[in-house]
């Protein structure tokens, strides 16, 4: 099952600046061929559903190994059955359906 | 790994009232042996992050299976290495942590 | 306008354990008259828009006064306007939907 | 109070493609003065909470005036004390961490 889904990591007792742990997720993103785009609240991926939440454990694992005690993950996941669609997709039908 | 989670799945394309849909996740997360505990805006399961994001993967394939042509999903999960935490663990911090 | 709300928040920078900071948000929910309801992975609300989100603007401020640099917050908000709609319907919608 | 926000709507009842409605909060988040940043998951802003939240409740509104009688959002937000931090800045930060 192929999905488009967004990961925001949150460590947490990790002090107030954790932009060092949330830096660990962009490689492991990438290795898993899941074409990461990142952005200011998170980190869009598109891949086989299994992948996607391997990836996302993985992430959890290397901010845990980097220090933090506690990591707190926000996801979005979407399928669907009537037609593939990419995030670049996405944001194009967005673009496309401005009023003019 | 354990984790704690929240699922809050949407399904598209199903029309204005969804429930029929959602309830169908319940029996899935009960029979991975999740201890789910529905409130209004999703589902809460303890586990193993394998078994958790197993049932997710197979409540979105059966919301597909009963029609709805797409399904967006937002989770919430934490992890933890300094302790264990349940869900009726983080329930009873909060409580206990109200100003008097 | 009416909506159903949850809200759960991260208190950062404030350690490991952050039950005491989420309490805090309890009783400005109640006083404001949001019937919250809390639950594992945040706090369900429903009121009009503007009571709600002043609610939870009170919530980031005293949870800074109590020493927390920085809270990250996720809300899921719904609105509908085929329908009055409160928590309680929601998930009694979910229970009967259940299939037998 | 000044917040960094993202914004992802989802009309619900209005059908399975859903970019003609999202598009239509790009303008309010514009002319609101909130720098918008679209991404696949949703709507990157800056700015005062008021009107952040001013501008979501227009997005609500103006949805349901197309046509669509519900529609669930979901919001991430965060304030800090310690220093002020644009969205831009979130970006900077977590590319300047990556591991070498």
């Amino acid at each position: 099952m192929k999905v488009t889904a967004e990961i925001c990591v949150i460590p947490m007792g990790a002090g107030v600046s954790v932009a060092e742990y949330v830096a660990a997720c962009g490689p492991i993103l990438e290795a898993a061929g899941l074409n990461p785009e990142l952005h200011a609240y998170g980190t869009n991926v598109e891949g086989e559903w299994d992948d996607v939440f391997a990836a996302f454990k993985e992430c959890h694992q290397t901010i845990h190994d980097l220090g933090a005690p506690r990591v707190f993950t926000t996801i979005k996941v979407g399928t669907r059955t009537d037609r593939e669609q990419t995030n670049a997709d996405k944001i194009a039908a967005v673009r496309g359906g401005s009023p003019k």
